[in-house]
């Protein structure tokens, strides 16, 4: 990918210091990634976003002042470096920068706290998120990171070209609504208020707007969770569709999957190569297994679980390592899922709902299904589950004035980056993460 | 625009009632916007996202059971009808729709509390918001909806474009940075913290890992102002470039405005012209002035400003109304600047910052400039501005380990929404707005 904007400081990427330039004067910018002293003759490894090349200064061709400022860098200070490329086939790329001018823009402390070119250990990784802002620089972070660039952009190009709005959603909300005690409170000019913990009563109401709507959208959960699948501060991929059932829901996150793994694959090889993943694109449509042919599977794989309760982090895992590719679990019981989930008017007990999972033990990814829309239904659902319809003054009226049949889910938008990308912990996927323990940087 | 998703309650939309396909047998779905009963003759206007057809009903015709069902429907009440498209040159698209079935999802309840069909006085504003869920409904709120959805895909594809990242910058931080009372405060496990004024700190930070990076970033201000300019909670376009100057970004933000303008004129024309906005694109490079300039130019204008502060709502709105295209005023004093922000070495009281104004009245936009990279020069400004360095413990740190020369800005999501699209007030952007009055719906 090329960069358009040059500037007095850099007029070429560190990648067009090769033979076919040779001859060629440019003005490169980066990080001092290396520094190899050989008395008279001083090696310099540039890197910048496009890659590193070699600087090389013979200090009987170099002026004394250029010398002396290419002497005092130290690694990870910036420089722009004015040169003139020479082949040479010992090099990076086969060419090299003989530098005619150095601007040192900023000056590197020594010792940096982070090793960026080895792998960490466990103990490590504390110091990795204790430092972010300076860890962000390893290679393997930057590839991570810009493969979530990339798998953004598949989620919105994937959407747009089905016909789908973008929709914003708010973020502060009323208190008192379905959630409870992982809500993160504030007080919003004297009102209690919290964060919202999903936009789901927010993109039906959008239905009447757009029909098809879609939006990645923030979502706080003030849980002290401590699993591998948690941060408190995480987007959805969230999805509604008017006039739509659960199985056109699955078919949606089927193209949605391979839409987005296939513009990965393409897009960011060498940097899929570099976190040693290979992607492999599953094929329509995925396996299907109800709520309770999953418990049966369960206790042929040796994990007993109770029929009346949802899968328990083992059996998620268990169930996910056992599939090579994403799957559904579908037909959850009405006990286990939220007020606004429809049921099958002949087994009220059944919720038309569906859940799907990566596969290698990733596990959960999203949850969705069909909704209510019947007035009276809603209200007595929400009753059931305990709650006070006066709390849900405005989402009830809506049901009132002509809302479409209509499913939708929500997808993890990490937990699909931690998938892809194979992270040990979801916290990986954020540049700046939320756990209970990191809110700084 | 099509929409791929059928299912049993839709094959075909309401657009495709017309002449072409006469005598085609179709499934559509959508609300009943409009019910003309003629005594044995039945009239209902059909409203989906692609527009409106006609259903015309004749009680001879008709079963008995369809006819009764038909009878019972009230405006806003949704349905699915299967029926047979039919020339006729009455009828809007030189066709209608015979049904065979009707089947009726929900009975919308009579008196629907906001007239979608015509202008709102500006009492019935206040309505329009208190019902948001319901006035969202409205065809000149769809149309500003859908053309934020299309702004925002024309701002990503521009950036995506020209090589940036996106980024995800955290929204949740620790208290105690920068701004002061006007952050909302939240209690993060026993930790004070506050919701995010702007990623300011995050987007540079972000620039060792990616070098040129944009979002379009979720932002609060916990601040009683009473504007057309302002919300709560709203979006910065976030922009910020290594190895770039003040007069890059001059020229990115009219690449991205004409692009973006480009997008929309020829994506929205419909839209565009229901809310009767003739859109202009202004041609490169965009006007500059100084903040001298400006305040000489307000002076001749009839508008007597002080030097030594910032402009004032009257001022900003007198230039903004006094340009026909959007331009930048440069060079604001240091000392009204954020600490963040490089000054010129030969002229220490001076900003290399800038602002890009919308014409028209609009105003502000965007605010952005060159950034301080020495880490003694930052400190010195962080005490000169009466903040603790203490305070800034990360951010500073990044500075002393090679940060590149760099500049970036922010610009107003909805504020360019409400430009784009001639909106009276800001909150008319957002599908559910937050002011300091309006936090439900």
């Amino acid at each position: 990918m090329r960069y358009a904007v040059n500037s007095k400081w850099r007029t070429h990427l560190c990648t067009d210091v090769n033979s076919t330039n040779n001859g060629l004067e440019v003005l490169i910018a980066g990080w001092v990634q290396q520094i190899r002293d050989k008395g008279r003759l001083l090696f310099l490894t540039i890197r910048d976003q496009s890659g590193i090349c070699q600087v090389t200064l013979n200090q009987r061709k170099t002026m004394d002042e250029i010398w002396d400022r290419a002497k005092s860098l130290t690694i990870e200070s910036v420089v722009s470096i004015n040169g003139r490329i020479k082949i040479d086939e010992r090099s990076m790329l086969g060419a090299e920068l003989i530098p005619i001018n150095i601007k040192i823009h900023t000056i590197a402390e020594s010792k940096f706290p982070i090793d960026l070119t080895k792998k960490k250990t466990q103990m490590e990784i504390d110091t990795v998120f204790k430092f972010r802002e300076l860890s962000i620089r390893d290679p393997e972070i930057v590839a991570v990171m810009e493969i979530k660039s990339i798998i953004a952009k598949a989620i919105r190009d994937f959407y747009v070209k089905k016909g789908f709005f973008e929709i914003f959603t708010p973020y502060i909300l009323a208190a008192s609504t379905e959630g409870g005690a992982e809500q993160f409170k504030l007080d919003y000019f004297g009102q209690s208020a919290v964060l919202a913990q999903s936009c789901q009563f927010y993109k039906q109401a959008a239905l009447c707007c757009h029909e098809k709507v879609f939006g990645i959208i923030p979502s706080w959960r003030a849980e002290k969770f401590h699993t591998p699948k948690h941060i408190t501060e995480f987007h959805q991929i969230e999805t509604e569709i008017a006039f739509a059932t659960e199985i056109e829901l699955m078919e949606v996150q089927e193209d949605l999957i391979i839409s987005v793994l296939s513009d990965v694959k393409a897009q960011a090889s060498s940097q899929l190569k570099l976190l040693e993943r290979e992607l492999h694109i599953p094929k329509k449509p995925f396996i299907k297994l109800s709520f309770y042919k999953a418990k049966e599977l369960l206790s042929t794989l040796g994990i007993e679980e109770n029929f009346d309760e949802d899968f328990g982090a083992p059996a998620e895992f268990a169930l996910s390592l056992h599939f090579k590719e994403p799957f559904f679990i579908t037909e959850f019981p009405t006990e286990l899922r939220g007020m606004y989930y429809s049921t099958d008017p002949e087994k009220p007990s059944i919720t038309k709902s569906l859940d799907l999972n990566a596969p290698e033990g990733f596990g959960e990814m999203s949850s969705g299904g069909q909704r209510v829309v019947n007035y009276n239904i809603l209200n007595q659902r929400i009753l059931e589950k305990g709650f006070n319809p006066e709390n849900f003054e405005w989402y009830l009226r809506m049901f009132r004035y002509g809302m479409p049949p209509h499913a939708g889910f929500g997808l993890g938008f990490e937990r699909l980056i931690r998938w892809i990308t194979k992270l040990n912990h979801i916290r990986e996927t954020s540049m700046f993460p939320r756990t209970p323990e990191i809110y700084i940087p």
